[in-house]
């Protein structure tokens, strides 16, 4: 069951009830979200009813579901904002970059061509989950610090990925939005500590992960008092092996009847092979997604890692004026 | 390797080469196709070069791949028309129509719905491929009478589904194009015979086809004579059972690349929920298919099979609307 | 529902309720098993209970599922006997032989072997479903005649496969089973002309076909009146593709939780490598299978199609002196 | 490439060499096995030829895959000791246990039982990956020193799973065996940490990882140093629902030709169905594994989790009493 306290309540009043909550040795969850505190008790309301501590609660909802904050009866539509930046609205937000980032010079010239073409936000990775590990693994703190100065010089707001949870607080530092990649989707440790920090999180999905595995992944980051998550489809594994993954396309409007999150497509993961990028991301529109994220190079052939799959300058400037042109039809701007 | 003969060849000539095929032991495949005969022998062509017969061929072409028709070597681009209509080219075929033919009333009502709304193309199933014996099986032969009545009355062509070798020439009979399902994709026996008719064959993906998979299934209808194939991506099946199968969108762009067969979508199938079917269809010319295939009824509720993923008037009204505002971004013309 | 009727029943009665329901337009099943005729009948017993003509019915069975005749409560157990041999009993039968027949004098040598190491049924493929059209196709009837005779001389049964349903009572004239190969597991005509003749049926298992699915195609033959039919793993199509096939183990056992049917393991398409064919035949027998299907040649390298499955003379002998010695653990005997 | 150096090296000229990689910006790796230092440097033998550095290397052998440690070339056969223990030899071990560990008293009567019927190591999750926030996230480090506690008592060795790089140190100081779950499979910070600790390490196969990937991330914990990496088949993830999940019984002899690592199975997580794991453990033994993994529970339907595919101590007696019987036909002892 969910307490809903009201929107003034004396937080110590709050206190009272998890205490209570503690002593009972019943698993809760308090978050804070439109201005008002609300705790997850697991357990019946009739249970807590009977308690003094719960004198202050104004309403109490029961829940029947493993999610609860995910769900769209939870809260209708989550928006995440940066300034004049929206995910989650009728804004069609683009995010680009290089797969890594492998110099300053390198990132500040991709951030420069991201910029040009009306991309928003710059992707490159600095610590890479790379099956081999003989291959490269990234840049580390370094490659976020370049990422960040090119992002801040052009105007743009960058994006990375997180594998560890001893680097979280390091790689939020660095970034407007932390990355949980693909093969860390279910890494629950990771979860909890992203659903402690104070900076949006993009989750991608699980090779292999269902609709509610990947909802149940986001609940983890909401129920440790983070309600700002970006879902993003990558393409999911299957019988077919001509493309590096299928992309799931329903996923789009599937999810946006399951959940408030908004939902962005990885174009790039998702196939594998540049040629078929655009067409992707022009259906990834017309499934009504939030958004892409996409890997491009000024030299594609040059890139350290996924050169396969990453677009050139002019193939972005392409893609972007194609995309521009679709909006209004689905009722986006970019 | 394939031998070209020149365009007002003697038939005797080639005659004289497939014989001596025969002779040899080799097996060989003759079409005609572009005003000339083409005859595809599985041998090396140092083989048959010492052949008196091979005289009167004007090219040798060497292959290595287990499909050689289905290329776009052989092809640049396949366009079935019907007089105005067009399959392959830069119009924008939709198809629509219930499930199966239930009536000739009920088929009639619907062909008026959807010539009203553009669509150029009546489906209708009338042999039913149906997981329990117990489901309906549909209304056979007098299906294909309804529904080519219902078409004939309203200017549409009509497609419908043939399951068994003994029904082909019957089915061919009554549709403008002959469709083969999912299951039957590898059925190879009534693919030899459709290669043999002379009607444009709809060849559906099977649920666990790969790319090759199906290429070599169209395949076994060109080298059996028929080059009218139209290929169908309706969704395979993967692990993600919330939808009924996965559109897998990326077959769009891949298989323009792999062969130069039309492609078109069935979004129904594909998602099996009718709220997400306008979504696909987007996607689907987004990715740039030649058309789609999709399930409307004028009371989907009321559908004997299928009633879950099949669309009502209003919403066919108004996915049509976009598509045709969405058609010349993407250079298509309905 | 299902109406039984008492064993000595005057056919006529039977007649008159089946007329009745073809009067009443209600989809009906009539089949004969155990001495008694049963009826299924698609409609409530509330509906059928009023009706004159079933006053002669002596027990009236609703029934909920999709699947009526694979279910265990049906029937607790099916053995299909040949004599001595029976599969589904406390046997481990073991068919093999090569993948096709190739000419008379090799299918007798293969069944001099098969013979000699104690295999009981000859398998060999006269129509073969390859995925390629330029690929053997099979040596037709005459293989059909040779594989029956070399069977016969050493005193084996025989299986092969049907692909077409006009070929139905040609392969069952010369064979003992008929086979159904995984791509025509929903080839529901094909399903329908075997429900109606006089032969056990192995039924494969589809590439991406559920137990749901694979039972239902099991009741298709069923309910049109053949109830010998034999269930045959042989690896399901998953994103692994290493080995040509993930053999789904978990199939044996389960399905004889879900229906009284036979179930025997396929292991060489299962892997598709002969190297790993001994263990997964071993496998098959520990999971409880009631016999296993495998390839064998006198030279497997010279094998037309699946050479690369085929294991030699030494193998096969080695693995059936290694299934003997498992078997009384498990209480089967071959 | 790799350098061997010779036995008795001078362990300052082994780091010359790697200093000098590290000057020239090289990936290299350096490690001991077999009483040799052995340095895997990412670049051609020509290169490295030149080196001054390099006259101490007696032998330089080149590598042209992504993987080398885990391959067979560059060691025979992998077997972890715990004194008399073996896993990986002709021994057959069995570890049992509670999915997760409740209480010290629950714990300790489990151990009792597996102890009795001849498991020998105690298995029990401590820190669990739970896919929803909602379930039981284990008992933490109090669960560690129960299950220490209780395999002390009863003369077993135990394991548990690691999911945070933070916890590395914790875990691996209360357990014989750390296990790294499906869902960290590839969490490559966590193997990079279990690369530098000195217990053996149990890599459960990802849901949707293909032999590839699987190695790839052992040689994650190779190539950091810890050679003693035992695989562990648990089923995969494919489009049958009906079982939790596919085991992939020929990932057994497959993985016995791709890597000397040991490689064991865990019936319980990949059928999910108690009354089916019995016939899994058997598959297991006949396809040649080197033992398995299940979860027992002296009342299975009080486990707090993962009750349905937990077996009772009736069926575990039952199922090592067959496992006994069947050893001596596989080669094996328990």
């Amino acid at each position: 069951m969910i307490c809903v306290f009201e929107k003034n309540v004396d937080e110590r009043e709050v206190e009272k009830l998890t205490l209570r909550c503690q002593q009972e040795g019943i698993p809760h969850h308090l978050f804070y979200l439109g201005g008002q505190y609300r705790l997850l008790i697991q357990t019946e309301i009739d249970f807590v009813a009977n308690w003094p501590e719960s004198d202050v609660v104004i309403e109490m909802l029961p829940y029947t579901q493993k999610r609860v904050l995910t769900n769209c009866q939870f809260q209708p539509h989550t928006v995440v904002k940066f300034g004049d930046l929206e995910i989650g609205s009728n804004q069609f937000c683009v995010i680009a970059g290089p797969c890594s980032v492998e110099s300053s010079q390198q990132i500040f010239s991709i951030a420069s061509m991201v910029k040009q073409f009306g991309g928003k936000i710059l992707r490159g990775g600095a610590f890479k989950p790379r099956t081999s590990p003989y291959d490269f693994q990234g840049s580390g703190q370094q490659g976020l610090i370049d990422l960040k100065h090119a992002a801040d010089a052009h105007g743009l707001l960058c994006i990375s990925e997180v594998m560890d949870t001893r680097d979280v607080d390091m790689v939020a530092s660095h970034v407007d939005i932390v990355q949980v990649g693909a093969r860390n989707m279910q890494n629950f440790c990771l979860l909890k500590e992203l659903g402690k920090i104070n900076k949006p999180i993009l989750l991608k999905r699980g090779l292999s992960a269902t609709y509610e595995d990947w909802l149940s992944s986001a609940e983890y980051i909401l129920s440790h008092g983070n309600f700002e998550v970006i879902l993003c489809e990558r393409g999911i594994r299957t019988f077919e092996n001509y493309s590096r993954n299928t992309l799931d396309i329903s996923a789009v409007p599937i999810l946006q009847q399951l959940t408030h999150l908004p939902i962005m497509v990885d174009p790039s993961h998702a196939v594998g092979m540049r040629e078929f990028v655009p067409s992707l991301a022009y259906s990834a529109m017309a499934a009504g997604a939030h958004g892409i994220m996409v890997e491009v190079h000024t030299h594609p052939e040059l890139s350290i890692s996924d050169a396969r799959q990453t677009i050139a300058p002019e193939t972005f400037a392409e893609m972007m004026q194609k995309l521009k042109s679709m909006a209004p039809i689905f009722e986006k701007h970019m």
